[in-house]
């Protein structure tokens, strides 16, 4: 189970409160009742199936793959396009916030998320938090390769 | 790289020819571009991404994965109806035919599918082998879960 909340960021700070990464993922299914998901980061690469989103949570199930298959999958069989981001993992007060900064399509998307154990789970926001966009389906990954962020009103740029 | 031959049937003389087994599976996304699947076949469990078909052959990533990971996938996040069939596997001539019975709402369908190493591979067909369907995408598994055999034009039927 995958518990997550999500916010815009209202300044550049977390830049320099962690390590980043960068991030190749593709979707083999995006649509709103299921999502499976080839990630590389790092070395690392992984398929992840996620349920649908009720509320704040889904049913998540991941699994280490090749990064060879990887590498094909994102290449030949995902849908496109492929989203590129670099993550900042940013530890705050016994918290993980990890932030992803879009390229491509997405470049000026900067969205920062928290995992909790709980739907209930109280944290404390660090000061660059800004407004909760956890209920937004336009901010979800799956959703970024068919409306990318260029595509939105202006007026959801305001912040940037 | 997956090359299949498919074909219907001319009678059940298969069954005793080859052991069977039960196969429930379910796909997490049944489109003509990519597939990917959820299969239990006795007490193992897969994952299995394939690409789209060109003629007879499609690229084909398989990863298993825990037993109770695919039955909450199967039961929870895959597209219903999810399919159910007994498997026989008959040798023959050094290759290895795989006839698959289908329950449900397919019940009465009966194919039997050989792989080959290279497309153009020659093989000498048991003389239950019937028509080819190779080409015919009703007959793909991914088709059935939206267009299942008990919808067919009864002269589809007529062998059985």
């Amino acid at each position: 189970m995958e518990i997550e909340r999500k916010f815009l960021v209202l300044s550049d700070q977390y830049k320099r409160l962690g390590s980043s990464e960068l991030i190749s993922q593709g979707y083999l299914n995006s649509d709103k009742n299921r999502t499976v998901r080839v990630r590389i980061q790092g070395s690392k690469a992984t398929l992840t199936i996620k349920s649908a989103t009720v509320e704040i949570s889904r049913e998540e199930y991941e699994y280490e793959i090749p990064l060879n298959d990887a590498k094909e999958l994102l290449n030949r069989v995902c849908e496109k396009p492929i989203i590129e981001k670099t993550r900042y993992k940013i530890e705050y007060q016994n918290f993980v916030w990890e932030v992803d900064e879009f390229f491509g399509d997405n470049l000026g998307l900067v969205v920062a998320e928290i995992e909790l154990e709980y739907p209930e789970q109280k944290f404390n926001k660090p000061d660059w938090i800004g407004e909760e966009v956890s209920h937004d389906q336009r901010y979800f990954n799956s959703s970024l390769i068919k409306n990318p962020f260029k595509n939105w009103h202006p007026i959801v740029n305001k912040n940037l």
